[in-house]
């Protein structure tokens, strides 16, 4: 093209998930061995009918549905989301320190605006999630890589080591996408301690939080009467009530933060879906059991796939399971992005390499690769297992 | 707060219809003498039963209503878009140029990240559309004013000379929000032709074309078969269909760049709304007569605002009026912000004062208003120039 290109755009990767849907598109797989498809961390099935009649009726009776809403959200959605919240952290969030975006996505790019512009920095441990890093690609924002160990669990005194006169922000996701790992909450801790000495935000995205294998809260972060001077956290409704296509998120942050939200989501989105939103909100009010045994399933196919790498595959190692995600590392003497098309190829299986979650040149991404494995059920894991144990680089 | 505030924010002032609200937030008026509100360009109505039927259906009946879907849109809906538009403008659109976004809003923060990044310029005519100034001011984008006559229409001589080497863009929005105005073929073709001479992008903004008061094409630069190689267009289907709550606007660009405008939007949106996007593809081929008759009514309510004025109002100056909107000059010794405050108060009308549409100190929009007329019926224009033939400073 002639016309001119954002110089932070030429350095921008393509979109992980679409370049890997191309090694795919136009293919056929025979019936006898279909492709198994765990590259996307989405649920496949449509919400409950319940909650479809509900978005059916508000379409139908609720003009509402139809017009502009506030730039923050709904408020008795951001009402419903400071008084769960509250009870379930032990702590205290206000409405009013409630924001809803169009997405979880979103709700990063809308807080990382206001912390970080060309020039600053902001910490991801590795693996990241690669919208993260695009986005700040992007905005022209250096992403530092705070490398994990065989754990995937990031420690906060080697973070220390990388923050400079311009880191904003350090981001952390628990569970981990693509990991897998719950971070255990002293670590969650140990980050809050150092942002806050820092002057820096501590954004923590809990898109997966609902299918958190531990009872109880995953932190205690919440409880601290100052929260918002330091913590920014992130939430999806996708994966609870299956909402994906209506692209509904939050983001929970001081009020004054959320003021400077407010000009990027005016700009960027106006409002949120309404119809989203009011799914978001019957859901939160209503499907408490229903989520609760959706995370039973996810829980017995994680419990599956950290058999079956204990049982059928010696050779490779299961880094973190959990969430949607198992990470792990392959036995085979080539990259992973290699490896994955010849997963396709053979195995008819569809994952992610490392290399799409790790800095480029990057030899632990080469040696890795994503399972979203949430949406197989024991059937279809034992195939996998069977497909990948039969696997001959 | 303390933790980092990107200074591009600090810069960026707060959304405009959200400081207006606040004027009458929390007031009540009698119901002898009601608010009428002029403030902001969207239906207050919601789409007509039909399309709320399809939609409801959707959401009952079709998983995909609520599963992720391609991040440029769904095909059907970029393909009925391509067609319709190489028909209605006599050119050639393939649906590989076209991109569906959550509302026009973001079409514009999408295709202007591409082109755009810290430190380049962007031309606006003043005045200019707020959500644009915002976006470039977040952006660290200079937004380079292009100063408009009486009659409000950008002269591209004089656009030529303030281009530099640091110019990205000259952004169009016809028929003009806040202006009114509708711009002369013979205008779009002159600025086409400057920005290919200078290899910048023509982006133009055509969200009320459905309302424009002329027949046939608004311009011809579809015609072109290179059009692509200057000319961006945004679009938006909310004001048409009435869906401003649903959140679908849509790019149309060369394919080039779309695959630049894909990394911004798999990165801000994931994908536009599912519903809203079936919305409004069904409305694209459903709703033409409708929307036509929403344009005669539109048209019929502009026609009371230009006769308003000529008999009510003689010392104010009417300087654009179409689309949504009447853009005037007032004669009081006072600043527009404050004579709209003033306005609320005694005549009990909400409008915006152009200062928020105009650099900061200009004094043009000292003297300038936006009265946003479209969802005024007959009645309520007549008691509109009442109150302000009668309003006193």
């Amino acid at each position: 093209m002639t016309l001119p290109l954002n110089p932070a755009f030429a350095l921008t990767e393509a979109p992980p998930v679409m370049e890997a849907r191309r090694w795919v598109t136009g293919r056929s797989f025979p019936e006898s061995k279909p492709l198994i498809n765990v590259s996307q961390a989405a649920p496949v099935d449509p919400p409950p009918l319940a909650l479809r009649h509900v978005i059916a009726e508000a379409a139908l009776n609720d003009p509402a549905a139809h017009l502009y809403g506030p730039v923050l959200g709904l408020p008795d959605l951001r009402a419903e989301i400071a008084a769960q919240w509250s009870g379930a952290y032990g702590g205290t969030v206000r409405a009013d320190q409630v924001a809803i975006t169009q997405g979880c996505n979103q709700a990063f790019c809308a807080i990382m605006s206001t912390l970080a512009g060309a020039g600053d920095e902001v910490i991801l441990p590795t693996p990241w999630y690669f919208n993260h890093k695009m986005w700040l690609d992007m905005s022209g924002v250096r992403t530092v890589p705070l490398a994990t160990g065989g754990d995937l669990i990031p420690d906060a005194a080697k973070a220390a080591q990388l923050i400079t006169d311009r880191t904003r922000a350090i981001v952390l996701v628990s569970p981990n996408n693509p990991g897998g790992v719950e971070y255990p909450a002293e670590t969650l801790t140990a980050f809050r301690h150092l942002a806050r000495s820092r002057d820096i935000a501590l954004i923590v995205d809990e898109t997966y939080r609902d299918f958190d294998s531990r009872t109880g809260a995953p932190h205690d972060l919440f409880a601290d009467p100052d929260w918002d001077d330091t913590l920014v956290q992130l939430y999806s409704f996708s994966k609870a009530f299956r909402l994906t296509g209506h692209r509904v998120g939050a983001i929970v942050a001081s009020t004054a933060r959320l003021a400077e939200v407010e000009k990027f989501l005016d700009t960027v989105a106006i409002c949120p879906s309404q119809l989203g939103q009011m799914a978001a909100l019957w859901g939160m009010r209503n499907l408490t059991q229903w989520v609760a045994g959706e995370r039973a399933k996810i829980l017995a196919r994680r419990a599956a796939m950290v058999s079956g790498f204990a049982q059928a595959l010696p050779d490779w190692r299961l880094m973190g399971c959990g969430a949607y995600f198992a990470y792990v590392e392959h036995p085979f003497g080539m990259g992973s992005a290699e490896l994955a098309k010849a997963l396709v190829d053979q195995a008819h299986v569809l994952m992610l390499p490392g290399t799409m979650f790790t800095p480029e040149g990057s030899a632990e991404g080469q040696r890795q690769l994503r399972i979203a494995f949430a949406n197989v059920d024991a059937g279809g894991i034992a195939t996998l297992f069977d497909r990948l144990a039969g696997f001959r680089a």
